[in-house]
């Protein structure tokens, strides 16, 4: 089984997605093409023995060959005779974090162009990475969250009480995040966020509290668990540190809530994936305060996909590629088409 | 200013795309082209002056240039010297109902080839086509909707109270939704839900609710509003009359539900529109039950956009082409892969 690991992409995780995908080489033990989009939009496919972070930032990138999107697959012109090729793989594993890959678009173009992928797909994407969409999501499977304002750029934005978080609705790895504790903060951390966004929410800050991570899928209609881990983590995790989580591949360290928490954190991962994040592997990261649950935020492509939660991570994997979702078939029939034009002939 | 109106799709709604489409013909003043999506999603480029709905039935389009998408727009091979040929427009009309146009896919496609369009962008067509998503969405928004279960295919389905109205949470123009008036009709009509969609909505049914629906757009920041229409229907309007509904282009008859309701309908269409539609015209319909206001559904691509709730509809369409929103600028610096490169040359 051979895998396509598409990465990079205009995102502000672009930067990320190349560690990710580096690390990827340690832990699948599938053979691996790369396709990297870059800050243009250009794709490249990048042989994975010569793969490595500087080829990126000094542009060597630009010497390999550029590829291209066809229906069914990525084609390169390559060769003497400069003649068109099909790049050899089975399936995508869409690793682009953050713009284009968790935003739904790069999901849309790989369902477009009938390539299958592990990834969420589009509708998922979109519930988690949009902050507010995921609070309402998260509202109709009826999983907790913190409460919440919503604001866009032009409101008159008033702040009762502090401490508060605020986030643009749409980054992730804490980018464009700030802790405001008192109304002096604010204008400036309003300036950051508007600066990543049209639309921030903000939720109020729970010093010193508990944060635990679940990754997981579901594979034949049964759900797989990882490990839940309690993150290391300062006031709470600023770019740098999340930048240096996404090339993690050491196992994690399990942590015991009890069975009544541990079971809760594990029925609202359910309720979240449900059959929507089918075809992905999701961590979810929830807040545990006063014994009750929230989640925080659903990370629908988590760095190296939180291999290191994972017992035997590159098994899940392979499963998981045989067990993609299959859409619909759609019957056009031209029914109504003729129907039409049958009345008109009478 | 030349629209490139792109329709078609892998959708129940494909053939409805085909008569909107040539619909718009009547109703811009634009010079028009127009990019068709077959049934395998193959791109061809259809002569405006040529088309007509049986092209399609009979595969007669076949007969015309292939298209394809490549970087900020659609190409053809074309002419005696077979050259590759750049289509000439200024911006796309996605007008592909349903699956492919307003499920997300066409406007990631686009985005992803910074093709400019109108169209709700990927957010807003996820929000909008999922019905489940828009409940969460409208919710979120503080806009009343009808209470309703949410099932999966695997779920163990009861319903209590009838009448219930039974919809597909991702099909429009009522494909797949029943009536059910008590238990024994209930399996059928979950067969013939599941038989579209993995996920359905059940809602309690009213009967002889009044629905209004009501078109809009944000143009500078300001919103422009259609009439309120009270739409003519039976029980529920079923695929064939909605099928009539999407080539409509004679005006429609304004309804005054008296100041208060209808400022409700507007304030409930601007929260709902929000920062999330823009780029899109879309119509939003409402049922008013004991004087409150419902949100029915939200349609981000209406049938030939509504252009019959407008008074100049013309006028309209092309100030929000001249204002359709802007991505934000996201620099790639590899500030962090030079970081670490400098700490690994230490």
């Amino acid at each position: 089984m051979k895998i396509a690991i598409v990465f990079g992409g205009v995102s502000f995780e672009h930067e990320i997605s190349i560690v990710s995908s580096i690390a990827m080489k340690d832990v699948l033990k599938n053979e691996l093409a790369y396709i990297f989009i870059d800050k243009d939009r250009d794709l490249y496919e990048i042989p994975s023995s010569k793969i490595n972070s500087k080829l990126f930032s000094s542009g060597e990138y630009k010497k390999f060959d550029k590829a291209f999107l066809k229906k069914g697959g990525f084609y390169k012109i390559s060769g003497l005779f400069k003649k068109e090729q099909n790049i050899d793989f089975d399936v995508v594993l869409n690793l682009s974090h953050g713009g284009d890959g968790e935003d739904g678009i790069l999901s849309s173009v790989l369902d477009f162009y009938n390539i299958p992928f592990i990834a969420p797909r589009t509708e998922a994407c979109v519930v988690s990475s949009n902050k507010f969409i995921t609070k309402g999501y998260a509202t109709s499977v009826q999983v907790n969250t913190l409460d919440y304002k919503y604001f866009t750029k032009n409101d008159n934005i008033k702040v009762d009480m502090f401490p508060v978080i605020l986030k643009p609705v749409k980054l992730g790895s804490s980018i464009g995040v700030s802790i405001v504790k008192n109304q002096d903060e604010l204008q400036y951390a309003l300036d950051v966020a508007f600066e990543f966004d049209d639309a921030i929410i903000i939720e109020p800050f729970v010093s010193g509290v508990k944060e635990y991570n679940l990754a997981g899928t579901k594979i034949n209609g049964e759900f797989v668990f990882s490990i839940i881990e309690e993150p290391q983590k300062a006031e709470f995790l600023d770019f740098d540190k999340k930048y240096l989580d996404f090339s993690r591949t050491s196992k994690a360290k399990e942590v015991d809530l009890g069975e009544k928490l541990n079971n809760e954190i594990k029925e609202s991962f359910k309720r979240l994936y449900n059959t929507l994040f089918e075809g992905s592997i999701i961590r979810c990261d929830f807040f545990v305060i006063d014994d009750k649950v929230y989640l925080n935020e659903i990370n629908s492509i988590p760095g190296s996909m939180a291999n290191y939660l994972f017992e035997d991570f590159n098994t899940i994997f392979n499963n998981l590629v045989k067990n993609l979702p299959a859409k619909k078939h759609i019957p056009i029939t031209y029914e109504y088409v003729n129907k039409i034009q049958a009345t008109k002939g009478k």
